[in-house]
């Protein structure tokens, strides 16, 4: 026993919270600069690795973040197991019934946006190996396998979640990304799968062997393991304890898978994401045990590996402009051309296309772990692989807003960014709908340029139209407002409660003052349908009396923020 | 790079796999047949261990399981993060405001709880050194500190499962148990960082520095670190990413206050613990969150370190039945007498002072713990450690049972364990009530040697009496019958609805009829209630539609099953 001394055992816990701390921390900054959190998470390492902590405090990096001995070798150990908890967490966003149902559309997107970019990467990597970096001694038919891969792979998650954030993932055009996306990264592994086996080919066997296995485990997973943890799952579910029970049964399948390829002599990455594929979007996984793998392995897991990357690689002596506009050049290109091809084939309108192939840029983590192996393999060097993990960062942080573009989508307007501590009233003197009305339309016009006079007697007018009391305890007093640039909502919250005449006779504690643009009516009908929904559970009203301010009505709110899907 | 070979990720990967498989399928068991889960999580580590794998296949043992190099020491640092989040979520049960709260009575309680059993550890520690099997290069002070330490401590997690399992925990009875285990559990792990401060010293300053330092985090801990806690947590809930922006801040501070203790000499656990108890049962960290963390860390994380504990015992060649049986008599004695004299001292009723002892008496995983890291120190040896491990399983095993003896509380029925898939119709051929109950009655008299017609009398009688559609698509037909041992229910699902007459005028689609013994008119309200909460959700009977036999039914029934709190 007592491997690990007791300042080694105090470093990797110090170590691990300062990695998951700053990750979080700066993950966050970067979700409220509209940023992927990823791109915190690897400024994260970058601040504690070579490139900023080790210029500035040399010794107190090697004395955190040690290269050899006992606590590199655990922090290692950890962040490999994080990474292969990530992918089975990824795979299992993959719902092979869903590229069944698209069909030919998908599968013309899928094949076009795997073989253009694979094609491209190949020519490039032959007719360019100096430009893009091949190492001397470096196998070109690896590498050009490698970058033709590097250069197709797309990111599922991130496109899943533009998908949702611009209300398109249930539309059949999301639905043919989506599909697409799973097709060509089921592909885009596999392909790795068997370039890793061909310069590994550690496992018994060499090459043929591994690649055999690989194609084997890989096609055992997708049928007969698919089908054994389709029928396990409801036993689990009904007669173990639950969540747990199914937790375990997930996380057990996947390092095994992990462990399986891992000695076969590819990464064992791969193994733990086919398991995830296999569990797929199983029915019999609820979303809730879904949601607390995901949130716990993005969350908590995945940051100590994103920050590693930062720990191990200095970004500013191995940035190479011309090299990582290069790279990022034929990436966009590959994947735009594949997917303005693909929507021609299936037939699609050219703005559809062109949306396609936005969201299919998307790169995201698969390219940054993708090119962490390559970099441990010794296929490509430092320069390209801070080369891929900005194009990985920039095409992430593009595809949402350029598809909104190109689209003319509106995002669904949300009540939690509009809501702001200078427009609530904690407790309403109020005894009326009139005077609710009256002092909420007060306190808004002393914050924004408005007649008060005005805006109450619109939002009263209205009021008499139709009593704006929802139920639940939820009034949503409205008026539409000439030259309003965008929405605005008071809130005020009531003890006692006020009458707003509610199809359920309850009185309203919590009242939501919406002002919209006179112009655009639909506004006003999104932040209704969120209020509503977010007030679905008759003791919502009361939990958010509780809230002694307005952070912790906000934090309130919070928990109940519909994930639209 | 590459400290950790390929083939020592793979035996990482797969003895992680077998960890967590074989802990959570062998807990699963224990749990089966009313046993702590913790005996199952232990026994995994014993068939994987050197006890069983060990003398079968000692090389697949030694593969698998190293004792020396890079695995071992992966092994042990993920076993140290899996403990100190365990504590982490230990410490997070404990709310201090529930101490003050319940003021003398619970101190009363408390103070004697750990007086008495501490007394009587150390006499019998310096009378039979011998006998209780001290090391002949033991410290005699250090011994007996630590084994009246051991005689003290009780598992707060195991105690608040038994009082929500009786329906005792919002009582006062219930009140004074947990917040007398909570001061004692505070008292206890405060008293042996002292020791292991004492022993190890390794930090700057010696003994005196070590005892200081833990004395002033302790208290630091507990009022300005607690008081900027509850501060900085509404603060994350409404502005950070939810729930993992929470997550991610406990862990990390978890982790922080780890390495610091780990640092000043004594163990990381009590780090984590004490930030665990600053968060306490703060109101601002939502009830998923908690849920999140603790099903995560106790079911996957914390399967880890127990089951590696067999790893490191042999716990066939250390069992030394008088050791294990004067462990255990010391123990129960001491903790029964303890609560006795201090119930006496607060003026309970004799059957509730022996209730509190028996309570109490449960030692958990807390025990477990307590003693690995005595054992690691060199303050006890393999037998002794064995001994305490099994009273820590027997006393939590016994103090459910004789709590309810001695109060002769009765648990509530639950449905699910009454539901058979012999009492399952999952398309009822009926059109009206009196269909259906005639349908269910048919088959329960079939499985049961029931008269048909008298049970579809009873419970037709009672339908006419009253209606009992309940609403939200469920119905509960209902009949007392006499010479009834056990209450029995049978399910029927109908797609197209039967009219039971709701309130909310919808059609029943799940049609659960209650049998319930004549003489006991409780069980019936008890499954009532049950089921109208499972039902709370209006959604809920479409839910239930959804499944296509017996167990996945049961599975969606699961998702809902109350948690009496």
């Amino acid at each position: 026993m007592g491997h690990l001394e007791a300042t080694e055992l105090a470093v990797m816990l110090l170590s691990l919270g300062l990695l998951i701390g700053t990750a979080r921390l700066l993950g966050e900054l970067a979700r409220r600069y509209h940023q992927p959190a990823i791109l915190g998470e690897l400024l994260a390492g970058v601040l504690l690795g070579p490139t900023v902590l080790g210029t500035l405090l040399p010794e107190w990096q090697t004395f955190l973040f040690p290269k050899e001995g006992a606590n590199a070798v655990v922090l290692e150990g950890i962040g490999t197991l994080a990474i292969v908890l990530f992918m089975l967490v990824a795979g299992m966003e993959v719902d092979l019934s869903v590229v069944w149902k698209q069909g030919r559309a998908a599968l013309k997107v899928g094949i076009s946006g795997i073989l253009v970019p694979f094609t491209l990467g190949l020519l490039a990597a032959f007719l360019m190996p100096t430009a893009l970096g091949r190492q001397a001694d470096a196998d070109p038919v690896i590498f050009a396998l490698f970058l033709a891969t590097a250069m197709s792979i797309s990111a599922l998650p991130v496109i899943v979640k533009t998908m949702m954030d611009l209300n398109l993932y249930r539309t059949d055009l999301g639905m043919v990304v989506v599909s697409a996306a799973m097709f060509d990264d089921i592909t885009g592994w596999t392909i790795f799968a068997i370039i890793l086996g061909m310069i590994g080919a550690e496992g018994p066997g060499g090459v043929a062997m591994t690649v055999a296995l690989t194609l084997v485990y890989g096609v055992l997973m997708l049928t007969v393991g698919r089908w054994l943890v389709h029928r396990t799952l409801p036993y689990l579910q009904a007669y173990a304890h639950w969540p747990a029970g199914v937790l375990g049964f997930i996380v057990t399948l996947g390092l095994f898978g992990a462990a399986f390829t891992e000695m076969i002599g590819i990464h064992a990455i791969f193994g733990s994401f086919l398991v995830g594929v296999a569990f797929g979007a199983s029915p019999h996984v609820q979303e809730r045990t879904r949601m607390m793998l995901d949130e716990f392995v993005s969350f908590i897991f995945a940051p100590i590996f994103f920050a590693s990357i930062g720990l191990r690689v200095n970004f500013v002596t191995n940035f190479d402009a011309p090299l990582v506009l290069l790279v990022l050049l034929l990436a966009c290109l590959g994947k735009f051309a594949g997917a303005l091809l693909g929507g021609r084939w299936s037939g699609l309108p050219t703005r559809e296309r062109w949306a396609i192939g936005f969201a299919m840029n998307a790169r995201g983590a698969m390219e940054i772990i993708l090119g962490l192996l390559a970099l441990q393999a010794g296929v490509i060097h430092q320069r390209l692989f801070v080369a891929l993990v900005v194009t990985a960062i920039v095409t992430s942080a593009i595809s949402g807003p350029l598809m909104r573009w190109i689209l003319q989508q509106r995002q669904p307007h949300r009540l939690l960014p509009i809501l702001s501590p200078k427009l609530f009233v904690r407790n309403l003197a109020a005894n009326s709908s009139r005077e609710a009305i009256r002092e909420l339309a007060a306190l808004v016009c002393q914050q924004h340029e408005l007649n008060d006079e005005m805006i109450e007697g619109l939002a009263w007018e209205r009021e008499q139209m139709t009593a704006t009391g929802i139920g639940h305890g939820v009034a949503l007093p409205r008026a539409r407002v000439a030259n309003l640039e965008e929405p605005v909502v008071v809130v005020g919250l009531s003890e006692a409660g006020v009458d707003f005449d509610a199809p359920d006779g309850q009185l309203a504690h919590a009242i939501f003052l919406l002002l919209t643009p006179l112009e655009d009516p639909a506004v006003q009908l999104d932040l209704s349908a969120n209020i509503a929904q977010m007030f679905r559970d008759p003791q919502m009203s009361q939990r958010v009396l509780r809230a002694a301010n307005f952070t912790e009505f906000l934090a309130v709110l919070k928990t109940v923020e519909p994930r639209n899907a």
